[in-house]
């Protein structure tokens, strides 16, 4: 089957791989839509932080690069292995992507998501959703509620990011908070905060464009264009002067991690979703009592996510799909195009 | 009356001011000591971020510089003014240093401590330690428990900020900690998890001397040097690998927050309640899923500090001190003593 493989920094090619097999408690999706995610424009523009590397095989996989690309997926169930009970032939799920060691102290304590050897289907080899089937652990194949599509499954992971990055946060529906950044992630924060009811919601992009027009279509309540804007007044406006209780970093740059701190009232809560390039310098100083707090994936998220779509707490998120490219084109049309035209691009769905 | 004052970088005089007047509400207390603080070396060598500058006077004393220094004193109460119950003339008291505005969102919930006007005295006007009088609101007038000496209670200052970043972290009893620096806040930290029941408890410093020593004597369990000690390795040995649930960042350097970052489980806590002369990089993505909080002074702990000092749980932290200097002094053999000669010293006191 084809699969599209990364190498290394910028070096992606579509290649003929094995079919992969079907294994005890593990069932076979064939992939349906699966989307271009932020961290996948990082490892083709930067090149992956590994494991893998084409030296260091992944702890978990023991697989070397290359390795197929692609975690946001959805699709049906085309077998099941041994012992599987809850998924059968037939069914359309969502994938979570995660590969966890279920031996270490976080996986045997309900925290899966700080796994020590933690990778994923996507980047860490046992395949990826770039390619026509990935095989699963039995756990990771989330059946879709009644009415929601393949395609918000797919979006779904993004959501469960932003979901996950909100839980942490602490944030209640009386408190106030500021997205960072209005892509996928960004809205899915977004989407999430207003799922649980919380009150006040502003969203930051640079410029206006779609994700722009998204985060007003996604209901944020202030959304400020950064560079004609002046976000830190534009926050105190809204907030008496006193800074929004959390602020979700998911844009991972420099002067957002300013604008958090700008932003951010004296002992509210700073998380990072974002993933960074270059580290920034914090000026901690003025940290005061306020936390930056990391958040990494997700944990038993994806059903609540699912579900929340499901009734409409969180209203059609396909919304943010803004193209949809068969697997051969997924480089020039979707990879290099989310680099090219962040303007007008969010979400690009690869249908392999 | 004498009065040592700040008036920009390296630029400390003896002066002569004229005597605090006591207004209703406030009491009179002559300053038997006063320590010098880490802040106090910061300012001495950086200059001041004020406010107050020459130009800029402090929100809520008005003052421009100079400004008197010292803020960790104790002292008898001399005078009292109209309407105050809870403190008599003759009094022996510490001095809580904070002036506040009584009217902020967080002067008015209980977090007086991130009072948004917020000044101490001792470097934003209203007098300072390192002089013979200060005049203070009655409710930051702790009376001394029995068996609290003065000098117990001035070195109970910065027991109180290691107090309040250890709260800030939520270790518990079965917890596991990691104090960076041990200078007065940290040693504080150390007496203050220990007081608290935490059963484990590194502390790490640059260098073997004064301030090792003491750290082993107010009973950490694992003492690491870290100029020839391997930190990370170190607590990996005591944490099976896992790291420590918090760390107190009491050194403000970046070599420090890399030893947090690279000690800190994950999911674990780093409370920053160093003041850092220079902002430090973060390599936020080795953050995952823990957090960085910051810690500013204290609220309400200064009589939960000298209750435990009174009653044993902090063993005697006179200890810590080193030498007593007369106010003519303070800057040669205080100030410059500390800067010069980190690795004997550790807090001196100053006798106005």
């Amino acid at each position: 089957v084809r699969a599209l493989r990364y190498y290394g920094q910028a070096d992606v090619r579509l290649d003929e791989v094995p079919e992969p097999q079907t294994t005890p408690g593990r069932v076979k999706v064939q992939v349906d839509c699966c989307g271009i995610c932020g961290s996948d424009l990082h490892i083709y523009r930067r090149g992956s932080m590994g494991p893998p590397t084409r030296e260091r095989p992944h702890p978990l996989t023991g697989e070397l690069l290359p390795v197929v690309l692609g975690h946001e997926m959805a699709g049906q169930v085309v077998e099941v292995g041994e012992g599987v009970t809850s998924v059968s032939v037939g069914d359309l799920v969502a994938v979570e992507p995660l590969l966890i060691c279920r031996q270490c102290q976080f996986c045997r304590s309900g925290q899966y998501n700080r796994c020590v050897k933690m990778g994923a289907v996507g980047n860490s080899g046992n395949g990826g959703g770039f390619s026509k089937y990935v095989v699963i652990d039995e756990q990771f194949a989330h059946v879709l509620p009644e009415g929601v599509s393949l395609e918000a499954a797919a979006v779904a992971e993004p959501i469960c990011v932003g979901w996950h990055g909100v839980a942490r946060s602490g944030v209640g529906p009386d408190g106030t908070a500021l997205v960072l950044g209005a892509g996928p992630v960004g809205l899915g924060a977004l989407l999430s905060l207003k799922a649980k009811g919380v009150g006040f919601v502003a969203v930051a992009e640079a410029v206006r464009g779609a994700r722009t027009r998204m985060a007003e279509e996604f209901g944020a309540d202030l959304v400020i264009e950064t560079s004609s804007q002046d976000l830190a007044g534009e926050i105190g406006e809204a907030t008496q002067g006193m800074g929004v209780d959390v602020v979700l970093e998911v844009a991972g740059v420099q002067a957002t991690l300013d604008y958090a701190m700008a932003a951010v009232k004296k002992g509210g809560t700073i998380v990072n979703v974002a993933v960074w390039e270059d580290p920034p310098v914090l000026n901690i100083g003025m940290l005061r009592e306020s936390s930056i707090t990391g958040s990494t994936g997700y944990a038993f998220e994806y059903p609540l996510v699912l579900q929340a779509i499901a009734d409409g707490r969180i209203p059609d998120p396909v919304r943010m799909v803004t193209r949809r490219v068969p697997l051969d084109q997924a480089v020039d049309q979707g990879i290099q195009a989310l680099i090219d035209d962040r303007a007008n691009q969010v979400k690009i769905l690869v249908q392999p």
